[in-house]
């Protein structure tokens, strides 16, 4: 159980962590933080939170639950912010897509790991974005990868553990190194070929053509490229060393599949096309709902 | 009205467009063909088709609509096989997803362009395949381009755009060269994107768990590679050029989001975040169901 928790950043990752845990009767308050009220005034009018604070020192006084949820690029200034005001049994985690620099960011505001911090990842979100978007089931089924510092104490990884549990998604303890290496593979590097996608066809001289004619694959493919244009630079600029890997990676492989092409290489195409079926078959057997 | 519709290749495709024009009473007799008998009896007992035939000469006699709806690279031995068999008023369209390629295959199965052949291809599917995947409102909504040859009668033209309009499309014509390369960068680019991501993902060491933490993005991203690998493999080779300059275009465009992202240029990365965003948003507004 929570007492009370404080919720920096009511988009659709914290609004939805709000729903679901106020749904399980999980806390007795839930005061949520930005710097923009109005959107704060419509997540009280939603029910999503109980009050609401614009000042993050105020925000975190006597919270004993701190969950950051804003874009990689705020991380360090609100971790700066809050520092002095912490209630002594307050334990701080965040929603980062990217860890290394979480904790990097959390060691230069903080001076050094504290045990209170537990840095995290939801696997889960929608290309929408804001509190209206945001919904109590979000995170039911889904992933949610804690890395834990060196000096995060069992306790604190304990509480946010069975926190982001009544939540109704299924924990994971990852090393921050591998999970920004999985995430850059895993969604950061689609995120990029979707944007790189759309904005290509954009500039190109039939471009109304170029969208009215697509199909809905190609709506399911760049779907993702309506995301939040911030979070997903903030991302880039987060997690570059694991992204720029994943990005060569690709390249590397799309120009040898493009060799395959230009030289008719059936053989290539048709290992190539039917090993990424079956593994995709594989994994949404796998993963399905 | 159809008196007699064959349909060579009754899987997704072929199988809805019957579905659709069954239901619509738009014809009074629907032949299925096909190599495979059991997909045939299947599609007779699905009421897809009324009869079947798995000698092509023998399907298409006293057929006055002919659709043939076959991996690209079957398309030649089709038009070969039925050449000498046709009705003297059949009209033959087929659903290719490449158009210059079908016209180069019947201009050297029927010794030049016949009046009777209508290219055509319609921008709709899903990564299921077979006849079992079909329904009859796969086309309602959606786009058929035809790319009539200059040989094309006005007439057979008017009759395979009043079949399509009964299955619920919406029609458009173009030249088959354009349609090639539009449809390279919406629909044949994406694909190869898609499934070189799931195979490059496929030979990382973490591999169970790439695809393990991989959230709804990815599902969606990568759903086009779950696609039949032969109507891929077929598609590359038929429509290699406009592709292989699709690819080329991407490549370059990802290049430079990659050196934005290892600056740490702040402002292309927002800029082609947004722009593309914008357009996804756009289009999804243009052409939502």
């Amino acid at each position: 159980m929570i007492r009370r928790l404080c919720i920096v950043g009511v988009g659709l990752i914290g609004g939805s962590l709000a729903r679901a845990l106020r749904e399980q009767g999980y806390c007795h308050h839930i005061v949520g933080c930005s710097r923009k009220a109005d959107n704060l005034e419509r997540a009280v009018e939603l029910g999503v939170i109980d009050s609401y604070e614009t000042n993050l020192a105020k925000a975190v006084t006597d919270a004993d639950m701190v969950v950051v949820c804003v874009p990689m690029g705020a991380m360090g200034a609100v971790f700066r912010a809050i520092r002095s005001h912490l209630a002594a049994d307050a334990v701080v985690t965040d929603a980062g897509s990217s860890k290394r620099s979480v904790i990097e960011a959390a060691q230069q505001a903080f001076d050094g790991l504290p045990p209170f911090l537990v840095p995290g990842h939801p696997i889960a979100g929608t290309e929408r974005t804001g509190v209206d978007a945001s919904f109590a089931s979000l995170y039911r089924g889904r992933k949610v990868i804690l890395t834990p510092t060196p000096n995060s104490a069992p306790q604190a990884v304990a509480r946010v553990k069975a926190m982001w549990e009544a939540s109704g998604a299924q924990l994971i303890e990852m090393a921050p190194d591998h999970h920004d290496e999985v995430l850059a593979a895993t969604s950061h590097l689609p995120h990029m070929l979707a944007y790189n996608l759309v904005d290509m066809l954009g500039t190109m001289q039939q471009r109304r053509e170029m969208f009215r004619y697509a199909a809905g694959g190609f709506r399911d493919f760049t779907r993702i490229a309506s995301s939040d244009p911030v979070m997903w630079h903030d991302i880039c600029l987060a997690n570059s060393d694991a992204l720029l890997a994943a990005v060569d990676g690709f390249a590397a492989s799309l120009a040898e599949l493009r060799t395959a092409i230009a030289d008719g290489d059936s053989e290539t195409l048709m290992d190539c096309f039917t090993r990424a079926k079956t593994l995709r078959d594989a994994h949404i057997e796998l993963d399905a709902p």
